[in-house]
């Protein structure tokens, strides 16, 4: 979806960090501040990067959100990554053998809105692109976060998984975050919609339509019900009956053509 | 997040139609594959992909979802891809100047459940890499589906914008969808959390914690209302009373030694 205004200015509104735990490629990095900088995320913590830092990859890959690289902090340990943050959350997609609750990134990132809110500070760690958070790290979290995945097809990069909890964390946003809505079309009144449907009978009336007279009152209830269902505003009302009085016109050519 | 299980079977239940508009680059459809069968998606459509089809890096990049990829349709136009579907949403992140809603995805993905359930066929429509979907594609939709983005990050590829829609199909399904829950923990009884607090403040009195015996008692209070609260389940209770014990007995050993 192309659609980038360059004209908005990014605002480092208060949002949970994200922390990558040894990432292996800056491609994968990059990628990372990519989809964080799509849903206002930006502050990124990189527990060890494999192939060091700063990362000419991670740079080229994150384009535009080439800000979230050079702002990233790099930490030696997830326990240092997490320090000041108050409540953490591990992304996985393996079930552990340990205590600890498993909720879906819905539920985490209105907890995180929650503690956000309260002044708390929010973590979400994500694992190796190989083999995921070690025990000991998902174990630093109150809870687990895990995606509503296919089982058979369960393998999702780390930009596609702080993709969703991202997305999610702007979802809850209080505001309604849509960038757009719909038209501000004024609706039509009852008087207009009623207008166009006794409009339509009118021209059906005059062009034959009603072949059988016994069916004419069902057919119009039916032309009424459809016309009423059918929503229109009023735009789209006036469309329809210059629609109806130029094929009404037509017709009325046609038969002096007779 | 690593860990597909192989064993598992993909089920083709009835799903969406994901249509991908003149798409540009192989590897974005691969990418498209992958995201799709993630959530359950499979009913992949082509309108004339740009460099021709069947396209082996779409299979490569696609790695376990080609099974989305050998079964995609082509088409030679957006109407003929849809022509057999009931409700059609077309993605956008640009808001267009025609008389159609704009919804989230997740309102997007209730209705598509809703429409699904009625044996109903659905559509989403994606556009091209470059400039998304024409307005005559628009046009074909019931309604946008735009996401709650940082307008100033705007720019998201096809894969990630199918990926979040797919995510939200899933999410929205009946059967709570997360593939695995939290541990089955018994919890701790009223009297066991007690008899904890209690074998804890006995403990504390013979090490002598409590100095000063006025404020014994409103420090016992605040001991008994921490345990209380912190949700501990039966196993985490016996742990600490082994814990509690060890650490009793370490302090006599230590007395004993004077």
């Amino acid at each position: 979806m192309a659609g980038t205004d360059r004209r908005n200015e990014f605002e480092f509104k208060r949002a949970p960090a994200v922390i990558l735990c040894e990432p292996q490629l800056g491609e994968n990095i990059g990628m990372v501040a990519r989809a964080m900088s799509n849903f206002g995320l930006w502050d990124l913590r990189i527990v060890n990067p494999r192939d060091g830092w700063p990362s000419e990859k991670a740079v080229a890959t994150a384009a535009r959100a080439k800000v979230v690289i050079e702002g990233a902090k790099i930490f030696e340990s997830a326990e240092a990554a997490v320090a000041d943050l108050h409540v953490v959350f591990a992304t996985t997609a393996r079930p552990r053998d340990m205590f600890i609750p498993v909720i879906g990134p819905d539920e985490a990132a209105g907890q995180a809105r929650a503690e956000i809110s309260k002044g708390n500070g929010v973590g979400f760690l994500f694992g190796r692109e190989r083999w995921g958070l070690n025990n000991d790290e998902v174990a630093l979290a109150t809870a687990i976060v895990t995606l509503p995945i296919e089982p058979a097809f369960a393998s999702l990069n780390i930009a596609q998984a702080v993709l969703v909890i991202a997305y999610e964390w702007r979802r809850a946003a209080p505001d309604g975050p849509l960038p757009f809505a719909g038209p501000d079309a004024p609706a039509a009144t009852g008087g207009q919609v009623n207008a166009l449907s006794e409009h339509l009978v009118k021209a059906l009336d005059g062009s034959g339509f009603f072949v059988s007279p016994d069916k004419r009152c069902s057919m119009v209830l039916a032309i009424k019900t459809m016309i009423h269902g059918a929503g229109f505003n009023a735009q789209q009302v006036r469309t329809l009956r210059g629609a109806i009085a130029s094929l009404a016109g037509h017709h009325r050519r046609d038969e002096d053509l007779k």
